[in-house]
């Protein structure tokens, strides 16, 4: 069984704020997403993780949005696909981004984030990250975001803030 | 935003296994499968559950899986798609089953199951069902297992018990 | 072996912050504390659970101290011990004015709270409610604070801000 | 504030076994019994571990009871309290063979260990390790078990398999 080789780009957000608790125990400190990653079985992907920035994407400026369409439009040509690990309030921004800088990628571009933190017992980060792990070995190249069960394609995904979630109107 | 409407097939397994603790709190008995389906958001499907049997999957007789078979082919022509819950065991005869009796059901059928109870902080039931519940939306029809990160389509998929996953030599 | 029966008097703060995760499985709405009290196994006391408030301590009135500790003191007269669930922030107040008002109570009366809410996976609040339960078990009557792993006695209780706990200067 | 200085006996039983998940995140491997310290909040003590065996209890000998008893008890002298973490289907053979040996200890020799292992959700590993590290700093000289919110003298404590739990008839 040969494994998908994708790029996990992680660009801070809710999904990624620290745990603190399991700090305690590890001797160094280790990223909740690696925390994330660790929990799950992952059989069908071989993950190459790119920390590219740590922000919340209530301040991200239009450059960053550029890089992390850049960064994600050159690694989906270079790996079966990639997953962007993004803050869910700015995360549609970068989504456009990427299909107006480069039209339809070389491979599935998978956007993802959270609307609770890990820290929460009812947390939706494992969820959306199982969701986008799959859904990037699934689907046909173009940009998409994957979260609470449903995948929707770019250009055209908003965040519907009252329900705590994207849509596509 | 319209949901597709699924079938959740229910045939027991690790993945079903009591959960005692929630049920001392719960004036009525509620599944396993319930509390999970209930910890996730689930935006993309409409869930009609169907409990067509409660067996550990070494039980299961050839009756067994040709009525899982039968079942889940019936039911795939009347939804957009049809998940099933069952143990690893024997979940690939199920499968095999399908293919046998139906050759291409009328829209995706998705095997899943867990080798961790949900009991187990370690378990893997939930990043199973979370890949079926997704799975189920993007793939088209055919026979399929999605467990832990990865689709493995019918016939040829087998347990590979040494591993604990599902391979296809 | 006869159980000590005991009072649970709660006050509100962050210990019972609202379990939304578990309300939308159950049919009827249950307190946080009500979990909490079902996840553990208590042998040793039959509990009686007083809603007396439910308030965020910072906004308590010097009449709120004083009904706490009027009902507390009532309370330990008809019952082997009494457990005070309370907000941290004024936790001290109400300690302190059980002491003003009744000298030492016909039973311990054990005042306990929590830094950080159950919902998260770092919550401190089990581990308190445990601490109380068994502390009111062993004392003899007098007022205290259990939490952390120490049990103080009033008067003369103070929350230490910066490292998040009670102490005893 | 001064912190009591106790010794943390640990010589295996379902408490401790080991915690695989975790395992897998930490480059070195770390016990049970240290995960679940480092998930409490202790202010009250200072902890010296004693990794004295790692056994089932239904595999201990005599000697092991002896080698148990006297260890605790020559630590009871060099502390301010011993806690013993213990399999509880031997526990009570160890607690009695500690009164016999020595009569009154030094300090306060509390058992405790877990009906459920830690790897559940549904565990009583950790209310059982909070109870026996509060009890510790209350109790008087002598020989107890602390689990599932009581406290039982030493001798005449038995297990009562049917109800999960320690008795004293």
């Amino acid at each position: 069984m040969m494994k998908r080789r994708i790029a996990l780009i992680s660009t801070g957000g809710t999904i990624e704020k620290t745990y603190d608790e399991l700090s305690g125990v590890l001797s160094s400190h280790v990223s909740v997403l690696d925390v994330m990653i660790h929990s799950l079985e992952l059989r069908g992907l071989d993950i190459q993780r790119v920390a590219l920035m740590n922000k919340d994407s209530l301040e991200m400026t239009p450059e960053d949005h550029t890089l992390i369409a850049e960064t994600a439009t050159r690694m989906a040509r270079q790996h079966a696909g990639v997953v962007v690990v993004h803050g869910t309030d700015r995360l549609a921004a970068s989504g456009e981004r990427v299909v107006e800088l480069g039209g339809v990628p070389a491979s599935p571009i998978v956007f993802t984030g959270a609307m609770r933190p890990y820290e929460l017992r009812s947390t939706d980060a494992l969820q959306n990250l199982t969701e986008a792990l799959l859904a990037v070995q699934l689907l046909t190249p173009g940009v998409y975001v994957a979260m609470h069960n449903q995948v929707l394609q770019f250009p055209g995904v908003v965040k519907d803030r009252e329900r705590g979630t994207f849509v596509k109107p």
